[in-house]
C-alpha cells in the first residue's frame, strides 16, 4: 500500500488572519459601526450554530503583535463552503474595516505513521472521525504555524525509508503525549492547497506550554534535522463579548 | 539530437490571478456594477466562443484564501493574443475593481522524456496536438503551482545523464497514471518566460486527489531530491452564474 | 530532566516598532495634534506607573534609519495584557499618525545552560525573579535583533549533545561578562510566539559597545557556526520630553 | 594581465519596467490623455532620433503578465544620460499614469573569455565597437533576465581557474551559435551597478526560441552548476502605433 | 588582545535613500514647491557648513534606476545627531514629496587586519583620524552596497584563524591599492546597527572603475568564498544646482 493512501483526511480548514484598519474604524460614524458589529455578530452566531449541528467548527482569536489583529479559523466539509464563508465575510460592512494579513488552506489529517492497523475501516471508527472532524477547543490561547519536512541534500525526509520515518514520528509523538491535557494539537495537511506542507494549530490555557512543547520537540531528530517553519502566530480567545470590547472605541 | 529539440510546445498560457477590491465594489452604485458585470459577461462569452472554435481555451476558477479571489487561465496560439487579452481586460470597468495577485506566463509542453519515438512527425499526430492545444476541463477544482528542478550541489538535475533523468521521469509518470480519471494535468514550460521552470495545473472533481497525488509523488526521487516548489493556489470552478453570484452584494 | 523544563520564563514581551506618518502629522491641525500628544503622554504615564508598581516595564526609544521611527518595548505578566496594551494604543488618535514597522512577541527567559543547580526552587530566588521580571534600563541606546540557532546539515545546533551546547554557551557567556557594566542584555524566547527562536535586546550608554560585543561574539563557535540573525534595530532613549520634541513641528 | 581588464565595456543600459495605472488612466479626461500621449510620442521620437544618430539606442516592448506592462530599454554613452532620461520621463504627464515595476542598471560588455587576442586594440575594431554600442533589434519579442555565477561551496565559479572557466564558456558559446539568426543576445554587466552580476536581453521573431535556447543551455555545466537566475520578463514589440493602440480606451 | 578591540571606529553613518513622489510634486503649486526647495537648500547649506567645520560630512547623489531617486549620506560624531538630522528632514515640506527607499546605519571603521602595530595610540595619529572622520569626496559617481562575511558550512569566515583572515585581507587590499587615485573607498561597520555586517561606499570619477574593481576582487578568495552582497546602488553627484535642476518641472 503506498504511503499517501494511508493518510486520512477530514474537514477542510481555512485560517483567515486579518488586521483592523483602525483609522477607518475610528473615522466611521456610530451608525456605520453599529451595522458592522451587527453583521459581525450575525456571522459569529451562524458559525456557532453550524458548530452546534456538528457541520463544522470555527475558532476566533485575537493575535498579538503587528502581524494580524485576529484570526477566523474555519473547518468545513468542503472547499466550496470555505470559499463561500470567505466571500460572504468579504461582503460585510465589517470586513471593509479589515485588511488581509495571512491565510492558510489545508485539511485536517491523521498521519499515516500513527494510523492503527487493526484492519477495520478507520472512517467507521468514531474516535477517528472525532479527530478528523474536530470541534475546535475554546482554550485561552491559540498558536499557529505552517511547516515543511526538509529536502536538503543529506537531510531529506522524503528519501528516508518508511521505517526510519515511522520510528522518528513515534518518538516525536511521545513528546506530544507528555503535553496531553495541556496542549491540544490539530494537524492539517496542505500539500497541493497552500505554500507549506502542513499547518499546526495548538490550543492551550497556558501560552507557555506552546513554547515548552515546541522547544522540546526541536531537539528531536525529526524536527532538528527535518523541520522547516514558516511564521508563528499567537493569540487570545475572542468570545463575541471580547470581540465587541476589542472594537469598542 | 539535443534535449531541448525533443520538447514539443503548443499553446501559450497566461494564468491571471486577481483579487477583488470589495470596498470599492461595495462603494460603486448599482448602475456602475451592472456595467461592470455586463462587460465581464461579454468577455466570458467571447472566451467561450474562442474555445468553441478551438482557437484557444479559458478556465475560470475562484481561489480559496487571501492570495487571490479568482484566476483566469487562458491558452492561446501566440503571446500576442495573451497580451491583447490581458490589455483588453485591464481596460474594463470590472478590472478597476480588481487588484493584481499573481500571474504566470508559460507554454503547454510535452516532455521529451515521454515523447514517443516512432519516427513520425509528432506535430502531425492528432493525439499529440490534442495534448499541446487542450480544451481545459471544467472540473470542480483547480490546483496551480510553479516549480523548478533543483541545481543544488549533489542534487543537480541538470548534471544527471539523459538516462538517469528518463528513468526517474518514467517512475514519476507511473504515479500520475494511477490518478488517471481522477486528476487531469497540464504541464506548461516557462523557461525564458517566467520565474520558475514549469507551471503545473491540475483539475479534479475531488480536491483531495490533488493532495494525494502530490504527496505520493513527493516520495519519488525526482520530486524528493530535485523538485523546488513555488506558491500553491486551489479553487472552485466559476461558471458565469457562479461568478455573478460571487459578486452579488 | 528534559531540556525544555530547565528553561525559566518570566514576563511576556512585545516590541512594537512604528513609523510616523509625517505627511499626515503635518496636515493635522494644532488641536488634533494636541489631543494626540495628550493621549500619548497619558499612555507613557500609565506605563511608567505600572513600572513603578513592578507590574511590568516599558522602554521607549527612537530608531535610527528608515526601518522605524520608534519602538515601544513592553514587558507584562500575561499575553493578554500585551494584547490589551496594543489594542488600546491602536485606538488612540496618536496611533492614527503612525504605521506598523515591525513587532516581536516573546517571553523573558533564563537559559537552561546557565541555570544554577543548587537544588532550590529558582522561582523562589529573588535574583532569578529580578532577571525574569526586569525593570528595563533607561540607558542612552537600545539594540534589538531576533535570532535562530542553525539547523543546516553539519551545522545543526539541535543535534549537538547537551554537553557540547553547554560548553559553547559557557564560553559565549564569558565574552558577555567582559561587557558587564557596559551592555545590559535581555534575552527573550519566542519559539511558538514569533518567527525567530529568540529576541535579544541590548542597552548601553555607548552605542559602539553593541558593535564590539556582537562582533567579538561572532568569532565564538556558537555564533560563528550556529547563529542566524534577523533585522537589527538601533536607537536613542526617548524620554517623554524628547518624544514631544521629536514630534514638534 | 588580470581578468577584469580583459572585459570590454560599451554603452550603459537602463531597463525601465513600468505598469500602467489603468484606473487612473480611465479616470483621466480625454484632453489629459491626449497631452500624455503627445508627450509619450515626443519622447519616443527623441529616442528614435538619438538612435538614428548612433548616440544610443532604445527598445520599447510590452510585457506579458502582471509583472509590468511595458519596458523601456535605453543604451547611452554615460550613466548621466540614463539618469537624465529617467528623470525627464518621470516628469511627464504620461509617467503619472504608470507605476514602477522593476529596473536594471548595467553596461554592455564583451566577455574576456571570448575576446580575440590578435594584439590589436579592440576598441579600434569596428566589429567590437558595433557589439559594444549596438543598435537594439526591432524583433517581435524580447526576453530579459538578470543572473549571477554561483559561489556555493563546491560550486564556486570564482574559485575555478581561468582555463576551466574559458573551456566552459566556449562550450556555452557554441550552443548560442546554433541560435544565430534566431536569437540576438545582448549581455550587460552589472557588478557594482545592480543586484545581480549580469543582465541578459534576448530578441527573437519566434518567442519559443528563448525557451529552447535557455533550456538547452541549462544542461551545460556553466549554467547547470554555476548559474543563478532572477526574474524573467517576456514581451512583444511596441511600435509607437502599437503603444498608442495599447493605451486607447 | 581580542579581535574586536583591534577595530577602530570613527563617525557614525546614515545612508538615507529616497524616491521622489513625482505625481505629488507635479500636483503641488509653484509656491509650495518654492517653499520645499528653499527648505531643501537650507538643509544642504547647513550640512555643508557642518562639513566646513569638520564636525561631519554629507554627500548627495542621485541614484540611477527605480530603487531610489537620491541618497543623502551623512557622517556625524553620534547616533543622536544622525537621528536628529533624519527627524528634521522628515519634518520638511520637501520630505513630504519623497518616499522611503532604503537606509543604512553604520560607523566608519578601520579594519583590525590593516591596523599598524607600531605601538602608538592610533587615535592620536592624524592619518588614522582623517580616515575615521573623512570628508566625503565630491566625485562624479557613488556606489553603495552592504555585505556580510559568509558563515556557510565549510565557507565560514568566522571559523578561520586570525592568520588566515589577515593573509586573505592583505591580498584583497592589494587589489584595492591598484585602484588608488581611481576609486576612493569608505568602509563602515554595521554589526549591531543594521542588517548586514558592513557597508561599502565607493566614489569615482569614472563609474566603470566600480565594476572593474569589484569584478577583480570577486576572484579573490576573500570575496569568492566568503562575501555575501546586498543591493547595489549607483548614482551621479548632485550639487545643489543639479538637485534643483532635477526637481525643476
Amino acid at each position: 500500500m503506498n504511503e499517501a493512501t494511508l493518510t486520512l483526511e477530514g474537514w477542510y480548514a481555512l485560517h483567515d488572519f486579518r488586521s483592523i484598519n483602525w483609522a477607518a474604524w475610528k473615522a466611521a460614524d456610530d451608525e456605520e459601526r453599529a451595522v458592522a458589529l451587527d453583521e459581525l455578530n450575525a456571522f459569529l452566531k451562524e458559525w456557532s450554530d453550524v458548530e452546534a449541528e456538528k457541520q463544522g467548527s470555527t475558532a476566533v482569536y485575537s493575535i498579538v503583535g503587528q502581524k494580524a489583529d485576529f484570526v477566523l479559523m474555519h473547518l468545513r466539509e468542503t472547499l466550496d463552503e470555505l470559499n463561500a464563508i470567505e466571500n460572504a465575510f468579504n461582503k460585510t460592512t465589517f470586513a471593509q474595516y479589515t485588511t488581509k494579513a495571512y491565510s492558510y488552506v489545508s485539511v485536517v489529517e491523521l498521519s499515516n505513521y500513527l494510523a492503527s492497523s487493526d484492519g477495520g475501516d478507520p472512517m467507521q471508527n468514531p474516535h477517528v472521525i472525532a479527530r478528523l472532524k474536530p470541534i475546535l477547543p475554546k482554550a485561552s490561547y491559540i498558536c499557529f504555524y505552517p511547516m515543511n519536512k526538509k529536502r536538503d541534500l543529506s537531510d531529506n525526509w522524503y528519501m528516508l525509508t518508511m521505517d526510519e520515518r515511522r520510528d522518528m514520528m513515534r518518538s516525536h509523538g511521545l513528546i506530544g503525549r507528555n503535553y496531553a491535557g495541556k496542549v491540544k494539537q490539530i494537524i492539517t495537511g496542505s500539500i497541493g492547497f497552500d505554500d507549506w506542507e502542513w499547518g499546526v494549530t495548538l490550543f492551550a490555557d497556558d501560552a507557555l506550554q506552546f513554547k515548552k512543547l515546541i522547544y522540546e520537540m526541536r531537539f528531536d531528530e525529526v524536527s532538528a534535522r527535518f523541520a522547516e517553519f514558516g511564521s508563528f502566530f499567537v493569540g487570545n480567545l475572542l468570545s463575541p463579548e471580547k470581540f465587541e470590547e476589542m472594537l469598542k472605541l
